[in-house]
This record gives structure tokens, C-alpha cells and sequence, in this order.
């Protein structure tokens, strides 16, 4: 038995669920999981879906071709199909701090992720080590202003190498660019170390010392050409006081960046999240 | 236009989903909200569906004897349908503690319960001015050992007369005997002031601070026969520390409780809350 | 015995906590709770101090001429000292929004609030009836932009009247002038809708959809004459969902709101806050 | 300059504060926090203190002598003084879960806590490639019921080898001898999964998921010779629902284990801990 996931999204009309659950049916499947959403603001319809279905009932290619001509042409929907077996592969890109990294590394190495870190980048040679004692290729990509397009070009080239089919920033101080991001859209998720849209851009936790919040928190986001923009996976808050001092803050947030992070990239991994208009739907949760 | 609302349960097996959904589109129907979840544990399937139809489709009753028929029977489902603008009619039973009545008056009045409070019922006078205040009936049952049988029969009575639909047990410290308990299944809503199965019973906030917990709770169940051990429906936490002594405990407690005992009331009222084998299934959550 | 509270602060130096110690008990004072923090950005000294004292040490006004002379001074302190026995009494200020004005309310009457509650003022009718239940006062004092003069000098005089210690915006829409903010500096408490600095000004909870985030707040802060910028007292926060739409986040917000707000007027009742410099201490958290 | 770290406890009398700050600032220091509480169910005075001395006010063994003859003695003081710049030494004890191991060296590899990782014991080898990666000594020292005698005199030695001054239960599944925990009582820190006083024992994710808990929790408490019956030092929980099976419960406790025991660590290295009949004082929390 193999099984299947459906994310899918149309605008809303009657019949949509009973299309998508006859189109399974009929096709051999047995839903395993089924969750839909419709956003009124917004007229449109969200679907997760997730069944088994025997080898005879065709290829992931095949269901693919015949999803697109029963259903998905015919509600005019922007979908994805996938093989829940096939993991997908994470570049992480990483600069100097490395709770982050440490953290999706161990999840990887205790068969935790749903997915594969197939290589990291960083543009500093200081995790190297890191990286190394777990057996997972390093590759350093120095940046600078003059040389970020020939830097960008050699990230895509090992990205090609290496299968990669999304990019995680663990902390990754540097600025994609326009192109890089459009070219990898709804593929590459930030971790940001403040509650967005409080406190974007540098230093968010010198910011909340100064601004005296009593809650510190952490967002997971698809990037967009705007910095600090993007749709939001996931969010996390944990509670600080006047004793805290900015370093203090900064230490505290690196617990609910990490969780964070990982909660984004399994909920990625597991093709649970869906974007649109600059919103997302995350399925189970 | 009219809305209806599916909650079903069954053993699981293939076709379950497209089987209702293609029941609702026949039906005239266009699904709004539709979840289903599998306990793989129970092997159980449990269905939530919410649906928009058109007067000429039928009534709430003759939805439901076609759905009987067509699906029902055939999956051997435990189910119930109900018009989403039916807005049930809540009994609240309490004692001299005033804070979740409060609320949930509170709430009702500024139109935010998808319930009608019907009545108050109290083993003391205490409250009665509040409730007054509100102009809800309210009708004073004293109970003692002695009285008991004596003082359900009364209660039962005007459960009857003011067409209670539920009874939402507000900080009521009485017992309900066995018999109303299962007369009135999955219809009794309590508010425990503990993080349950941790500190069942009397005085949790007590035991809480002599057990030296850093985190208190309150959980919202079912009733059933076993005292405290009902399916739970709702549970949230405050954090305390050392400087909490019994009575800190309690004030904080209070917060927690009002608002737990509401999320729970209008999971109920929302027809959002399945239970099967002393667990539940929240739907929407 | 009576019980006297210490609120200083004051430019950090040695010897600032055995100073304050050794007047205390030189004045036949017994320390029930002390804590002091210091704000190394700042080099700020902040305490507070409980102490229980017998009648013949004196008064509390005596007591504060003996420290003003024997420590206040000398160590150009900014401080308050204040018998806890006294409860200040605060104004609400409400506009049409019900759900702060009952939770005070009900606090109130459950004898929880160390605080009395002299009076509402409210710019509309609406809630008259809800304050009549409670006997307290209410007055309405309409304002539009051009009799918003007139309408505070109506206010100031009934605060006067009533004497009122302290402010409270129970969701009070509308913006105090400034001087009327000055005037009442470090004693007007705000709830604001939203998770400070996120979405400042209005409709916060149709911002925070917008944007898409995964957990809403509110802010409780004094006021202070930029809108929405004053010292942060204390917030809290709640998780939301793609399936929540602008009007559930304002039902969520809703219970944040009436929990962070009453936590802060007791915080402030407490005399456990002090503010510098745009943050406050809060001690006891 | 140095700072030294005063924890102590006593009964509770007029004074103490004063007698303490009094003696600090004649001993020629200059507090920079102190915090006292009084726990008034047991009549018990709880004070922590940390000051700057200038080389010249003596060692801080002349202090403990000048504290003990001037203070102590007086009062019937439990008390500890230490030179904040001491890090005390750890003992990390594991079996086959990595969570926790990994978490706590990956702080330590970033400098984040405030204690040495001396030495890591197993009673499996699972995780020695990984305690390897880190430079940090490994001893492999298996454990069954008749050889539990000689694998702890082995474990005594090795602590004492290296120099050990508190030890951490990271998921060790061993339950110590209680002649073992006596002779480290106050010194060895476990982590348990679950919201104690719910769910001791054994496989208490599987017990959560029976009952159908809506959050679990993981507790970190000192040990004693009842199994989970210790004094807690830190609790937090997560959120779960029915779509979390007994696997899903595991996972997401495991992101809140490793957060509470990193938590508890702190707080005990930094000496924030005071613990008398079975409850603890965190300061600063």
C-alpha cells in the first residue's frame, strides 16, 4: 500500500469536498485523513488529504494526470500531489549561532524529521565541525556585497548537487536575493526572533529590552522579496520580566526559535502547510 | 438557506468520507466545514460536517431519516444532526462561588454563547441577587445526604419545565447520583479546579500547593459515574511560583477555571465535541 | 500591627538594600517580603519593601517624614510608601464593550479586587444598567471632538468627587488629551487589544488577520501621551488558527484582554509596580 | 573584584534581612540582588543574596567563617555560600534517548549554561559516539538488578574522579539505589515526562493518551527516595489534541522535556534553588 497527499486550492463552490472524496474513492483510495477550510475573506477553498492506495491503482505520476484531468482543471485549482513515503531534502544555510542547527541536526540523527538534511551552508567556517561530526555535507559560501550574485550562484549550483528541494534559514543573517527567492517561493523558510510583526529587521531582542515587553517570541515564515514579510508557519511566545536583561532575552529566545523552526519544517515536511495571499493554512493544527 | 451540522462515529472503513460527502451534495447541500479524524488505536472513525442547504431540500427531520437510511444504518454509525441555528438551552448549576457564573452571564448577555442560559439552580440563596440581576430564573434546591433523591427529583422537574438541553455544573459542589448521571449523558458539563488526573477530588488547589507544583490547572469533563474521571473536553494552566501560597492559588485557579469551563460549553453548544471509550474528539481544535 | 509598603528607586550605589534594612528596623519594622532588582542598562536601583509594624512606631505619615529624612534624601530617591491596608479607589472608563467592565465587576463583588471600584464613567448609555446592578455609580459623559475639553473637565470633577486614585481604561475608546494624561501620569491603565507593538491603533484583531500571524495578545500599560506607547504592565497571548476568522479573534482577545487588564490593575493596587524610563518593574513576577 | 552567591533558610524572626544586608555591606560588599520569602504556612524564611567584594574583604572561605560566626550560628541558619565564578561540574547519567543528552551538550558547546558537562555515564553504548563528537568522557556502566550494587560503587568513583558536584537524570531509565540518593541528595536533578503529581511511573505519554489529557506536561524535580515524589524545580507543557496518538505525545513532550530539564540545571548551577519539605524556592522566577 502506498499513500497519497492532496494539497489543493480553488476558489469556493459547492461540491468541492464531495469531488475530491469521490475522485479518491474511485481511484482505489481509502481517505486516511481529510481536512478543508474555506477562507470566506477571501471566497476560496483550502483542502488537505491523505490516502492509501494500492499498487494497482497506479503511480504517483499516473494519479497525478488523472487528478488534473477529473478535478483539478475542471475547479480551476492550484494543487500539489505527493508520495507521503518520499522525504523531502533540506539545505540548511546557517552563519555563527548554532542552536538552531544543533537542534534540526539531533531531531535528524533520532529519525525524528520528516526529512532528510541533505547539506548546509554557511557563509562562515565556525560550525564546520558541527556539521561534520554529523556526517552531512558542509559547504562554506563567504558573502559579501560585491560578491553575494557569484555567492548565490554557487548556493544554487550545490543546492542542483545535492537534490535540495527546500531551504531552511537556521539563523542565516544574510539577505536573499530577489531572484534567489522568487526562483525558490513557498520553498525557503526564515526563522526570525521576535513575535512579527513586532520588532522585524536587527537586533528584535534589543528591541523588546527597550521597549520593556513581558513576552519574547519567535516566527517561522516562507520568505518574500520584503524582509520579514512572509506568510507564517508558525509562532511561539515564552514569558520574560525586568529581571531579564537583552541577553537574558536572547537566551531565553533561543529555546522558542528552535522549537519554532522545527515545528515549520515538520509541518513543511509533512505537506501540511498551504499559502495564499500572503496567509497560510496549516492542516492539523 | 438553511445549515446543518453532522457528528458520526464508526467503526472505520474505506469510503466512509465519500460516502457522506456525496450523501450532502444529493442532498442539495454544500459542505462548509468538513473534518474527520481516525483513532488508529480504536480503529474509529469520527466525522464532523457542517453544510449549507436550501429549504426545498427538506427539513432538519427529513435530512435526517434520509441520512439514517442512505448512511446511518449502512455504516452502523452513531451519529447526530442538528439545525446550526437551534441554540441549545443550558441549566447551570452552582453553589457560592460566583466566578464562572459570572462569566458565563457575562457572556451571554453581551451575545457571544451559541447557547441560552435557562436557568440557574443553587444548593444556597447566595447567588440568587446575581442571577436576578440578569433576570434568568433561578431556583433554590437545597441538598443534604438526606435530601438528595429528593432534591434531583426536583432538579429533573425543572430541567423538564424550562426545555434544558444540557447542565453546565458551575462550581457546584454536589454529587449527582449515578441515575441522573446517566440519564443525562454527554450532556452534564463539569469545571475540575485541577490540571486533571493530578489532583482529583476535594481541595486541589491544597494539595497543589503542598505538592510544590510550579504550573496549576483546570480541566472541563463530562460527567459519569466515576467522580472527577469523565471524558475532558478542555484543559489550560497558569504558571505560579513560591511566593503562591493556598490562597494565590485559588484567586489564579479562578481565572483559569472560567475560561476553560467556556471553551468547553461552547465546544458543546457548537456540536464540535464527540466522545467515545472516555475520550474526546474536539473538533475545530 | 500595621502593615507599610516601600516603592523606590534611585541611581544604584553600595549599601542602597542595608540602608533601607537597617532603617526599617530601626523603625520596629519586621520585613515580610523584599525584593530589589537593578537595571545595569540604566545603573537604576529599584525596591520594594513589606514590612509589619507596630501602632506606637508611629504613622504612616510619621513614617514617611522619618525615611524622607533618614533615607529618601540622602540617596535622592524617587519613592512612595503607603499603609497596604489602604485600598485605592479606581474609576473604569467604558465605552460600549462590556466584557472588562463585568470581569472587574464581578472581581469586585467576589471581594478579589484590592481595589474599590468608586466609579464608571462611560461616553455611552449602553452600559448603565450592567453598573446599576452592581450599585455602583455611573456617570455619562458624552464627548465628541469639539466638547472633548468640557467632557474631561466633567470627568476631572467627578474623579475629585469620587476620590478616585487610579483610571482604568476598561476598553475606553477614546484618546485623553495630554494633559489630562499628565496630570494623571503613572495612574491611568490601558488594555490594548493586540500584543504590543504589534498592531498599534485600531482594529488590531483585523490587522493581526490580515497578517496572518498564529497567536494574538493584549497589552496592559499606562497611558502616556503617544497612543499605545506607555510602559507595558503585563500581556498575555492565545493561539489562533486559519480557521479563525476577525470575529473569532475578537471573541479570543476578548478573554486575553479581561485576564491581562485585571492582572494589572491588581499588580498596580499591589503597589508592585514601578515605571522608568518607558519600562516598568513588576515585582512579585 | 569577586561575587559571592548566599542561599540560606531558617525559622522566621524580626531581622533577618537587616542582619544579612547589614553584615554583606560590613564585610564590604555591595548587593546586586537580593530576594527573601517567607513561606508562611511553614514559618520559614527563604533568602537569596549575591554581592561584589573587592579582593582585600577576604577569600570566600574567610567569608563563610565570618558568616557563620556572625550570622549563621545566630539565627540556626541552613545556608551555602559560593564564588559566583565556580561553575559547578556535572554528571550527565543516559540510556538510550538522545533528547535530552543532546540538548544540554549543545548549550554547553555554545557556552550557554552556567555549568561543566564532566562526564557522561550510560548504561548503554548507544550514545557514546555521540557524547564523543563532544570531547567529553564517556563511561559505558551497564546496570541490571544484580549487578546494581557494584554498577553504582562504579558510578561513585567515577564521580569522584572527575570531580563531579551535581548529577543530571537525562531520561536515565535507572531508578538509584536510595542509599545513592541520600548521600547526593539536593545534587541529583531528573527529568520526568509527565505534568507530575499526573502520571508517574512508567510510560506516562501512553497513560496520557488513554485518558485523554488535552495538554502533558514534563516536570524536572530533585530526586528523593520515593520514585517522582521530589521537590519540583521547573514544569511546562504543550498543547495536544485528539489527533495526537501515543507517537505524537511522545514527540512533542520530548521538545518540552529537554526545555524544562535545561531550565532546572540553570537554575540549580546558578544557585536559585533553596529546597525545604518538599517544595522548592526558585528565585528569580
Amino acid at each position: 500500500m502506498s499513500t497519497a497527499i492532496l494539497l489543493a486550492h480553488c476558489p469556493d463552490q459547492p461540491g468541492l469536498v464531495a469531488a475530491v472524496a469521490h475522485w479518491i474513492q474511485s481511484n482505489g483510495g481509502n481517505v486516511l485523513d481529510l481536512e478543508q477550510h474555506v477562507a470566506e475573506d477571501l471566497n476560496t477553498f483550502f483542502l488537505r488529504a491523505e490516502w492509501e492506495y494500492a499498487g494497482q491503482a497506479g503511480t504517483i505520476e499516473s494519479l497525478r494526470e488523472a487528478f488534473k484531468a477529473d478535478v483539478g482543471d475542471r475547479f480551476s485549482m492550484s494543487w500539489r500531489m505527493a508520495d507521503r513515503d518520499f522525504r523531502p531534502r533540506a539545505a540548511l544555510f546557517v552563519s555563527k549561532q548554532s542552536h538552531c542547527l544543533f537542534d534540526l541536526l539531533s531531531r535528524a540523527h533520532a529519525g525524528e524529521l520528516p526529512a532528510e538534511i541533505g547539506l548546509v551552508i554557511s557563509n562562515h567556517r565556525k560550525l564546520e565541525p558541527v556539521v561534520n561530526r554529523f556526517e552531512i555535507p558542509f559547504s562554506h559560501v563567504p558573502v559579501t556585497s560585491d560578491t553575494k550574485p557569484a555567492a548565490e550562484a554557487a548556493a544554487r549550483q550545490l543546492l542542483a548537487e545535492h537534490d535540495i528541494n527546500f531551504v531552511v534559514l537556521a539563523r542565516y543573517m544574510q539577505v536573499l536575493s530577489a531572484e534567489f527567492v522568487s526562483d525558490w517561493e513557498g520553498r525557503i523558510i526564515n526563522i526570525h526572533h521576535s513575535f512579527l510583526p513586532a520588532f522585524p529587521g536587527a537586533r528584535p531582542y534589543h528591541q523588546a529590552h527597550t521597549r520593556g515587553v513581558k513576552i519574547i517570541g519567535a516566527t517561522s515564515h516562507y520568505v518574500t522579496a520584503e524582509l520579514d514579510q512572509g506568510p507564517i508557519i508558525a509562532q511561539d511566545v515564552v514569558a520574560v520580566s525586568h529581571r531579564d536583561g537583552p541577553k537574558d532575552l536572547v537566551r531565553k529566545g533561543r529555546d522558542v526559535e528552535k522549537i519554532v523552526l522545527a515545528r515549520a519544517v515538520r509541518a513543511h515536511a509533512e505537506r501540511r502547510v498551504l499559502w495564499f495571499n500572503n496567509r497560510t493554512v496549516v492542516f492539523g493544527t
